[in-house]
């Protein structure tokens, strides 16, 4: 089976031209299939204060009102995905930007509102616009990958009823890996700033180089792990649960040690 | 030979809500295939002028500074482009949103300045990052359409050296068909506000329902045609010289008709 890789890059590198510029370069030289998927950067929520639309972030999770979805859908899926897929062209890399709505890429709905309490009842909270995946249309994907093209992929989606939807884009990594196990050997690759997990997130000398599924429970039992690693890490053990060969966390600035597995933390569910 | 429309929509429909859902829903309903390239509309000027982004237009051309690309391709190849393709699906349409650069389909360059003079120097005009095109990868759209995908297009292009451009969508359409005229028996349509021709440009009773090159020569001598016509014309009879089959001017409102011959101005190239 041939290898396939999945990698996405966050906000901080997509907010640095130089340094997206670069990575584009290194991801570009990457042999055989690759699939990038990139969430946002400030760029959305400077747009949205310019255009005075007011912004709500519970829980970590953007509120997505109807005004802030067609930002998101400018920003994301027009602006950030198109200057990518120029960059890579440049690179002579064969991409395609696409939105989970182009070719029914990513099937979602919109999330439920849900009543939150601590003891008190703290009212519902109306996520708006926000999309949970039901389904990955891998088939396309795969014809893409053997046509030699490279998914560019924002984090917008679409619930086959007209409407965008604004996801999650590690969610979109993980379930895009997930979807594809069959076809390829894949590995998931989540690029972010720190060089891995770290045991002291102030220290990258306290690099954890591999996780396994009884030290990842020993780690969070004794408190070893930032609590903001821990829906990455569980992400991470769900796609190696469903199939995807291996999952490696590190810095953008390293993709090509990511590739080669001589950077960043890489997670097994060996025991 | 499988016939093939392409068809072109401006800014007026665009800009409204109801009559562009109603539209995709009649273009849904076209059997076989069928690539749809879409204009702008008011929302990118709005946009630029809520972001404080002095727009200019000279002789019908946008200027395209740095920051005003970067609004184009939010608003083109972001919110309309995806809007369109998510209503399209909801449809039941399987559309695939593309600019230019996506999978390298439409290289252009970057319009070389331009000294204007009317007997006296007006000086130079830059139309920064404004595209001409100069290839169009067919190959791509003929797979996609074997393939029951319907191509979305959106009016943004690139140089294949990083840098997204701004070019014109009713030149785009005309490249578009003209590029895929051994493939299929391509008719292009260019959809906007008025009936058709015009023989009074107030009055839609002046329809001029066929046009030939003859007819076109005495209606230009004569001065019968609104001069905002001629370039689109003169586009319709380069297509047909070029192999086009059919090239049809009329109302978006009439799309079902316009592509069954019984609405809008019909151009051939029989004497």
């Amino acid at each position: 089976m041939d290898n396939l890789f999945v990698i996405k890059i966050g906000g901080t590198i997509i907010d640095d031209e130089g340094k997206l510029s670069s990575f584009l370069k290194d991801f570009a030289l990457i042999k055989g299939r690759k699939i990038l998927i990139h969430g946002g950067g400030k760029l959305a929520t400077n747009i949205a204060e310019q255009l005075n639309i007011p912004q709500q972030i519970i829980e970590g999770r953007r509120i997505t009102d109807a005004e802030t979805i067609k930002v998101i859908t400018m920003v994301y899926a027009g602006y950030i995905n198109k200057n990518i897929v120029a960059l890579l062209q440049a690179n002579n890399c064969n991409a395609v930007g696409l939105s989970g709505a182009d070719g029914n890429l990513i099937v979602a709905h919109k999330r439920t509102s849900k009543v939150l309490s601590v003891g008190v009842d703290l009212g519902e909270v109306n996520y708006g616009f926000a999309g949970d995946i039901d389904k990955v249309n891998s088939e396309w994907l795969w014809k893409l990958l053997e046509n030699d093209f490279t998914p560019v992929i924002s984090p917008v989606t679409h619930d086959k009823k007209g409407q965008l939807l604004n996801t999650n884009a590690d969610t979109i990594a993980q379930e895009i890996a997930k979807s594809i196990t069959d076809q390829y050997k894949v590995t998931l690759i989540y690029c972010f700033e720190k060089k891995g997990v770290l045991g002291n997130a102030d220290d990258e000398s306290t690099l954890i180089s591999k996780i396994n599924t009884s030290a990842y429970k020993e780690l969070k039992e004794k408190k070893l792990i930032h609590s903001g690693m821990i829906p990455k890490l569980d992400n991470a053990f769900s796609a190696l649960k469903d199939g995807v060969k291996n999952v490696i966390i590190g810095k953008a600035e390293d993709l090509t040690q990511l590739i080669a597995g001589s950077s960043g933390t890489s997670i097994s569910n060996e025991q």
